[in-house]
């Protein structure tokens, strides 16, 4: 296995032996986090968003702070050479030569891709489109691993928009390396993707429904997201289906007592507030687990772990 | 007396005995702003602005920085999941898991309070709403007993605007600590808010007037402040009362001899650029000192020095 | 020569050896910004951009942070201080105590020295309103020599807009300091500046017209710049002139074997996609010499090299 020069652009660059092994080298993390070490002295991250991402950002740098490197960066869209009709490979071919790995947040599908064709130094995909997000996928493997202690064997519930959102097409393409059985809970409207069904449909058995209730008796990991208003168009579709997707405690009666409720956040009211406070809460803890997987995924590519 | 850990939500929170050791380490702070130290090596700062402030954010990031620690954070409140409609509790829950200590600027008052409810790590208030900006009066009191050697024994005049200024709520309620004499100079629109005023009044001697002329020959410390024209609902008001309130070099002609001249900056037109150059100025110095300040809080919250 | 403590507000505070000296230094970076050093460690530079440029700002921050030193700063002229009204000279005041060195970008002619006056540590000008880009020029000159092996005896084309863009102000006085001859092509409406032609011209030769292939056989370095619509009263004569002032594969049939061309960025189309994989491109590499030449200058006037 090599890491050191690789791009993060898709989690399907991945095998599970290497998703394996990244994992292990999280774990390393943890204290390192804790303590701040000196791993990436003198090496500097670059965040181009492109789209406005403040805790994907924070994280990266918090990331490679703890490592002992120092970033720079834009984070806004509006910056002068894109205003001046740039086109993304020429940004790229210019600020490839100011950092050792670039972290781009776009809008559009298949910009991670195109930077790492142009980049000389590493790229990280921190979300391009509505198609891939592979180091929260990555965080969310670890968080599973790290509260259920494996992955393989789990019924795992995505639930919420699974037509739009980045998270969940990268976690359900990472879990299908895995041995679980997944469940999808969306409105008919934001049903999982057909090419993403497609695909892990080969590797894992998925089953599709509308309401979490038949589901939970069964579910170990539930993995909640929003649903936007502004998918629907109709207002009257949307408030048909959103009292469905807002989880309470009461919804979680028929749950296991030992299943997480995990959440890629923000979130607004589809978690109860209630619920914080249940066993079940594991969202808040999925953020210190995206420090740690970007800390190993920084140190792999960068060449300071082999 | 045990400093870290704690938050810095206000000033009130803070005995005479605390806020006197903070201004001693803070002298302590000086030669090492001048050469650097590495004191806070591997310590993240965090600063979450929710309303724009160039010079308070810079300040703090200068502090850190000057200790060898390092900052993420933002500055603008148009911030991706503040957009989405994330609530301040979560945005905590999620920030401090990325940094050793949060420094918060908020609209409205109370955010701080809030803010170090929900934090583990220590929160500073870098300004709420136009209740308290506590790190400010601690610059300001250092300020003061830099140029004049004591706080006790002085008479200090507050000028301009007492009702919306938090940065003069704050410093009132830290000098009532002192044996001072407070005079507060102001419109009749602007006078101190009489939740303050009686409360300070309970330890110290407050005169309020509508004039600094009668006040000047026993000042010893002039803090001017602006008045905003947006506070008046009549524009005729504003008119009546402006000219009063700008200080010029024959304002200060009955002035003591040794008075100082501060204010918290940016001023517009309320400070004279002739005044500059008299003895009295001290507003530029307040920006050197609000960094030895922050120096010695960051310290002492975050325990590298006792 | 005595770099410490100086300001660089234009390429004309600078002698020819002066000039040599920094290019000489420039060289000595390369491994350093390869390898990374601590000879600014402990140093602040502060980025304060009232014009957004992030090119500029990121080439700086990566020049900082390769010697061991960090950055604070603003990108954006809408910050909190300018929008209450303050005049420069005061945020250069208040500014000056956050930080070692000051990057200065500003929409007016003039603005970088008025800021070197006010401020007791050194100003770099990186733009002030079409006038000066002294560190562009500087990085051009060292690219050249680099690429060339020497600056004496060449025959440099200017092309583009010469009378707006202040990167080709910059540089032809600073290319006058040499043996150059100058070819300057330009519609008539964007000439370069009469005062600057003026003062070269008493130093070197230079030659104008309106089409580059008259000069092509004879250049051996192509210097781009973009020609914006904007600058044209009438729509019509922007059509007229913009397809002559694009440069594309067929353009070079006359050009030197050996003839590189250089451009600021960001480019839109005046310069072809095709032409960047040609042997003459250069305009990528301008982007890292642009970090190795800030590093120098920056090491100069911190005084971590005499």
């Amino acid at each position: 296995m090599k890491f050191k020069g690789r791009d993060i652009a898709s989690i399907k660059d991945f095998t599970r032996e290497e998703i394996d092994y990244i994992l292990k080298i999280t774990g390393a993390m943890e204290p390192i986090a804790k303590s701040g070490s000196d791993m990436l002295r003198g090496k500097i991250l670059a965040t181009l968003f492109f789209e406005p991402s403040t805790r994907t950002r924070l994280s990266f740098e918090a990331a490679i702070n703890k490592l002992g490197g120092t970033t720079i960066g834009f984070a806004e869209p509006k910056v002068a050479a894109i205003k001046k009709g740039e086109n993304l490979a020429d940004t790229i071919r210019v600020v490839e030569k100011y950092a050792d790995v670039l972290v781009l947040r776009h809008p559009l599908e298949g910009a991670a891709r195109l930077a790492s064709e142009f980049a000389k130094v590493p790229v990280i995909n921190a979300g391009s489109g509505a198609e891939e997000h592979p180091t929260q996928a990555l965080l969310d493997l670890y968080t599973i691993l790290k509260e259920k202690g494996r992955i393989d064997g789990l019924n795992i519930t995505l639930m919420g928009d699974l037509r739009y959102g980045r998270t969940v097409h990268s976690l359900a393409y990472a879990l299908s390396l895995y041995k679980v059985k997944l469940f999808l809970v969306s409105p008919e409207l934001l049903r999982m993707r057909r090419e993403v069904s497609d695909a892990i449909k080969k590797r894992i058995t998925i089953v599709e429904g509308t309401g979490v209730e038949e589901f939970l008796p069964e579910t170990d990991v539930l993995y909640v997201t929003r649903i936007q208003e502004e998918r629907f168009p109709d207002p009257a579709e949307y408030a048909k289906v959103q009292g469905t997707y807002k989880l309470g405690v009461e919804t979680l009666r028929d749950a296991r007592e030992d299943m997480i409720i995990m959440h890629p956040l923000p979130r607004v009211d589809e978690i109860d507030h209630e619920v914080d406070d249940t066993p079940h809460a594991r969202y808040f803890q999925q953020v210190w687990n995206g420090i740690v997987t970007r800390m190993a995924l920084l140190a792999l590519i960068l060449g300071a772990i082999e």
